[in-house]
């Protein structure tokens, strides 16, 4: 099919970013804690349903708009399809700039939307990405980068993987969606899981907290991790792809 | 394929509709908070199973009677996709009636099953949406607002992309059906969650306890997102769509 | 496709029905309430986990040998596909015996694994079926007779719409697991959800506790909601069959 | 297809296993338990979370790279499959060694990552598999063994039937993947659930605390049951197959 062109590609993303900030970092600052009125229970959806969350931002979104875009929705996958080959590095700048842009949007709605809450305050509540003081469960610099290097590489390895020529049609969006969620689940405690610096920036500068000060490692090292995975997968796993236009192939 | 007959759409909707609320409203109502007999823990769903049961109900229908009416079971839906020139106007009125009709039946047989437990209060007790002094974590009525209008706008987004013609067969009703889940995750406290005016009227009544007088809000809310997203989607996603009848074609 | 042989029918009944209950009443019995060693909290997969467990039983074996047998695991959905005349009558005893006999097997299988555990009492803990006096939160038997009717209604109105020749090929295995699982997350507390008599029958001459002579209900209910369902499916959403030969037809 | 050259095959079944054991222990070591600050509740994704990461590991790249290798990331499955004539028996000790090192691998990364957080003991904290002092919730020899039997001979008989030519293209990968989360839900009080030697080896001497004494069960049971699946299955489902070559076939 035809590549649409570039102003609805960057229209899709900007719904997918936007999507993937609203949804995912809104159900962790929204719904993860809410404490039953009268029993010492958490009614909230904890770690497990935000870690749902994300992933179904990303699967819903695929399918809706990836045949229009390829459903990046995260620079460091534009960055890891562009090293793969599977996307033209001149369109980059374009869909970065669009993520950042479309999540810090999606930043301000939840700012806006939290606020209508009496009591409540930004600081240290918007859902940030951090290491060691900012870190949920107090895991420092190396074992936060470490493992943000380690689930985007793998993420680019799914993403790749699922869109490669021989993988079943049609499943990638699922697959791709859910090993966010996988993503999320394995890593929430560690950093409040990166693995996209769009989503980190989103909200960095609303939550404060030192949260700005960390943003720096939300961006290498998720590419690092994809940038790893977009050079090794052709090698590890015999693609072979010879001189067609990829653009918008992820789905 | 030729499009089925009025009656046969009628009914697949209102057996949709029914679903959504029976299962929807009914886990949140019988099995979302069920403490253990012995230990100070929480048995049932909580938020996350709510969020999954809403979710279910429209995946399973839209999979099982989608491929009749379209699968709407909803107001918002259906004035989205006739704004997006997806359903016919003229067949609107009857879709939403049959649609408020079903789910007031299934508020009823909610309100039947629920009397069955010895010490029920239906008031305040059966799943309505609502805002400040009826918003399960105290949002007031402007977040409120914001948060359904643009969560239907996305939901619409999920249904319209899904369902286009450049978009992966078969998979709309697993995107949709998820998509709702996701809306669920994140704004429970909000607002309860409608995006569906007829399933906020299906239970305000029975609930009581102020859920009517704010009825309002979740026909105008969802109604102004879901128009949005209608006017929208093809202006964003470059959609081309030559004159052809589009009704039933949400699957 | 040519329908496989009796045996190679009623084997795979026999594997997927033995993998419900296992797998179903299992997560049950094993998983539902495990309490942390040191701080007051459920590491244990509650009512959420317990419905996600029967709908994946049925997902994983519907896919797996559901094109053997149809995949049906459940006397009330033979006898719904027969009422609709998607099952021959005359092959309803077999399967219905096959269903009963590898449901009590599993059954035996439990209760020798839960065993295991130092301390274990089979009475009242081995997943059974009840009202009133067995209901998990206490509903009275109108309540849990008018819950199972219509709850297997609709389960037989998604399977038989999932496999209608117009819903889309492949996914009915997903969309009717899902749907048992969504109705688990609706009636846990109510009942502890049958919609299936072999599946009761399984556990509850292990379980004791009353649940013998409840046994009735959880026949009775879900057979006539799975009647109605097998003759109103087909009317409602203008289904036409025109003399072919539907058994095994289910995925 | 051609299959793809022996390397690739094992580069994939290394990603493969890396991540099942990175993911699915991961997730429990850094997620299952983390308390809130204030309030006694679990944040973290408690074992029905794990149950779901684990599946998601193999729904994830068997999707992913299932096309190259046939996906098994798994000692027990590339034998079953090997039993089943389903896989030559030539490569099995290629693939086999390859898991094992690859899960080392993972293990070695998930003690890195722990160990980046103040107070961390390995010792009993790796997620081993284990029985009698070894078992979550207390299960003995005789449970442990009964149930990673029968567990792996479902985990084989879901692989071998998705896979089977007869049943709907694409879904392998989903029912699979969902199927070892079943698994999880199941058992993880019992064993924490291995039904997979080389996730059970990759821990075991990083977790210590009696484990590597008890890992011959974890190799033993789960190849007896995956052996009675590759046995069975095609007798009991009347599988046809004839002098196909049948590697990498899983997908």
């Amino acid at each position: 099919m035809n590549t649409p062109a570039l102003a609805h590609r960057l229209s899709a993303e900007a719904l997918g970013t936007f999507w993937l900030v609203f949804g995912g970092c809104g159900s962790a600052i929204f719904a993860a804690h809410v404490m039953h009125a009268d029993d010492p229970v958490n009614m909230g959806i904890g770690f497990m349903g935000v870690a749902l969350a994300f992933g179904l931002t990303v699967l819903t979104m695929a399918y809706a708009v990836g045949h229009v875009s390829g459903g990046h929705f995260n620079p460091a996958v534009t960055i890891g399809c562009a090293v793969a080959k599977r996307f033209k590095w001149k369109d980059v700048p374009a869909y970065v700039i669009t993520q950042v842009v479309a999540g810090l949007l999606a930043g301000a709605a939840l700012f806006a939307i939290a606020s209508g809450r009496e009591g409540f305050t930004a600081t240290g509540n918007m859902a940030a990405n951090g290491y060691g003081a900012g870190s949920p469960a107090g895991y420092g610099l190396m074992a936060a980068f470490l493992a943000e290097v380690i689930l985007t590489a793998f993420f680019l390895i799914v993403i790749l993987g699922t869109t490669d020529s021989r993988a079943p049609v049609g499943f990638a969006p699922l697959a791709i969606g859910l090993s966010l969620t996988l993503i999320h689940l394995i890593s929430i405690p560690i950093t409040n899981t990166s693995v996209n610096p769009a989503r980190s920036t989103a909200v960095a500068f609303f939550n404060g907290d030192g949260a700005p000060m960390q943003l720096w490692l939300f961006w290498v090292a998720p590419i690092i991790g994809a940038a790893i995975a977009g050079f090794a997968y052709a090698a590890l796993t015999g693609e072979h792809r010879e001189g067609i236009d990829i653009e918008g192939e992820r789905i």
